[in-house]
């Protein structure tokens, strides 16, 4: 098996392990055992059990980030649109990455200190930037300009990040649909007069 | 000092504990210190560690059980203003209760198998009277037939607890400032047509 292999090995195990029994609970002896590998392959790849957790965390945030640079780099779309877009992204990624998705939104307060400031850096870079694009959508008149900004995007992000605690990836609807729902709900409200308006896709 | 009073004060120093440095991270030696107790004094009022949390959890939940309940027999209000009032009070009991607050959300996975299900249970309960405050709005023709109930309670749920990640006693806004903001979001959308509209109170 590959060295890269391995690492990745320990990482996906390290996950579901830290998922299942807390990050707290779970030693390294119990991830090593799974894998059938020794301690000193595991301190090969990572010096602590909390570098193996920010290591899951940071692959989150990055993978996360990334992905809405990109939203807000499409220049062909509207605030709207991007915030559907953002919305949508955040709540596949809650379904895909299971395990990893709830180490990142649980498990925070066992990093250390230097880590934990690199971490809630690149949150508030998350949160700022959806908070541009809400800002944006208000300075082109696409979006009411009386609610202010940073609350609305704290409101979009409370939608969203909170499917972790309760969507299923087995349950009726997809994530898609659910994020449409919200984008919908969000974007519209719940006023009857808003029913069945469509959302560009 | 009274029994009473000293459980009182068990129960703060163990929440405020449990909220610096996580529950499994604090041990019924650090909470008799802290008061300057006896551990046997602690035994006198709780078996466990554990009971003192889920003593946490009951009293935060059946709290908010109890003003959910009294807001959906009000039958002078509308299904909008009720969900304005339920969306008020969860974003004040998280201001209000600070630690109980944060324990309530972050450590249920440290409870035992029995009180889990008794709290899961009573989290849907909260859950199911909130999706028959939308239903009944749905029914009476208030609000947009088109949205499921079901992913709309949880969006509204979702808005309102995620809240205890970022909101600060200490900043701009009250409690009831941003619950205000967040209701018309959900009620009224980010849409321009809808600015301005003024709930009823």
């Amino acid at each position: 098996m590959g060295v890269t292999k391995l690492k990745e090995r320990i990482i996906q195990k390290g996950s579901d392990l830290f998922q299942v029994k807390g990050f707290t609970q779970t030693s390294i002896q119990d991830i090593v055992e799974t894998l059938d590998v020794t301690k000193g392959t595991f301190y090969y790849y990572f010096t602590s059990k909390e570098e193996l957790l920010m290591e899951i965390n940071l692959r989150y945030i990055n993978d996360v980030l990334e992905k809405q640079v990109a939203i807000m780099g499409n220049h062909e779309t509207d605030a709207r649109t991007k915030i559907k877009e953002v919305m949508t992204m955040l709540i596949k990624n809650i379904d895909k990455q299971g395990a990893n998705a709830k180490i990142f939104f649980r498990e925070l307060n066992n990093l250390n200190e230097k880590h934990l400031k690199i971490m809630i850096g690149k949150r508030k870079e998350f949160y700022l930037n959806l908070q541009t694009i809400v800002e944006n959508g208000i300075a082109s008149g696409e979006l009411r300009p009386d609610l202010r900004p940073d609350i609305v995007t704290f409101g979009i992000l409370g939608v969203c990040n909170w499917s972790y605690h309760w969507f299923d990836p087995q349950g009726e609807l997809t994530d898609v649909q659910v994020a449409h729902i919200f984008a919908d709900m969000i974007l519209n409200g719940l006023e009857v007069k808003n029913a069945e308006l469509m959302l560009e896709e």
